[in-house]
């Protein structure tokens, strides 16, 4: 998570909501790290960390999914990622902050809880330097909100 | 809904899962268009048709969002691609073939139907060319299961 919130770091000082993900192996080993990338020239709506982690991790095993590896962020993962860790059939993911607004691991639709055919990952862990991730976003929101330029 | 189904066809002959989706601007010009890239060299599993249009597209305009685009899919959008849609702010989504299965729009979670963040298109239209959507679907997991290397 100390990898990840490094990241989240990087993410802020581009004026970036403040979210970053590492992706690692079965040994631990970090695979490919990222921070969202939402506002910037060549940058798109689904650039968040998880989903920029995760296609890099997959590029660099050269396989489509990512079977065994665990996901750290430092948010919990909005409908769009939590579905995508489903599909790259990640093992285990930790998350810091929890989001009750976007969230949808404990949040909204939950979507790890309903049947169907969304994989699952086997473990999940929330709430991991819950106080610092959450300290980022709550600082930034405030930051922007107060901005002479955001009204 | 034809060039979507065209693009569908394209996947299927590269054995991906036969989806097929087509971005358009407030002109109905068509901006984008792409198929599941899931399986191949260098592909991921966050490769849905609509992911991977909505993606080109923005690069296209030039900016992270889509707002006032169509988004044209031949199948139900899964959670991922639902949240994204959302992200992307598409304003009118239409989907062919219904996933009773993956489906998050009028199945499973039903994104857009819950109170929340998620931004929901302001138009959404299911089931247009509904039955050569689904046939494409159906005709290529039955081909897959009766391929002697399912087994």
């Amino acid at each position: 998570m100390e990898e990840a919130l490094r990241w989240a770091g990087k993410a802020r000082a581009q004026g970036e909501v403040p979210v970053g993900a590492v992706l690692s192996d079965t040994r631990g080993r970090i695979l490919a790290a990222a921070h969202n990338q939402v506002e910037g020239p060549g940058q798109c709506a689904a650039g968040h960390a998880e989903m920029l982690a995760m296609a890099e991790g997959a590029r660099r095993l050269g396989q489509s999914r990512l079977v065994g590896c665990t996901l750290t962020v430092t948010l919990e993962p909005c409908a769009m990622c939590a579905a995508a860790i489903g599909h790259f059939r990640i093992q285990k993911l930790v998350f810091g902050a929890y989001d009750s607004k976007g969230g949808a691991v404990t949040h909204g639709p939950r979507l790890y809880a309903r049947g169907g055919s969304l994989h699952r990952p086997g473990e999940i862990i929330g709430g991991v330097q819950e106080r610092r991730c959450g300290a980022l976003m709550r600082d930034f929101f405030q930051q922007v909100r107060s901005s002479p330029t955001s009204g």
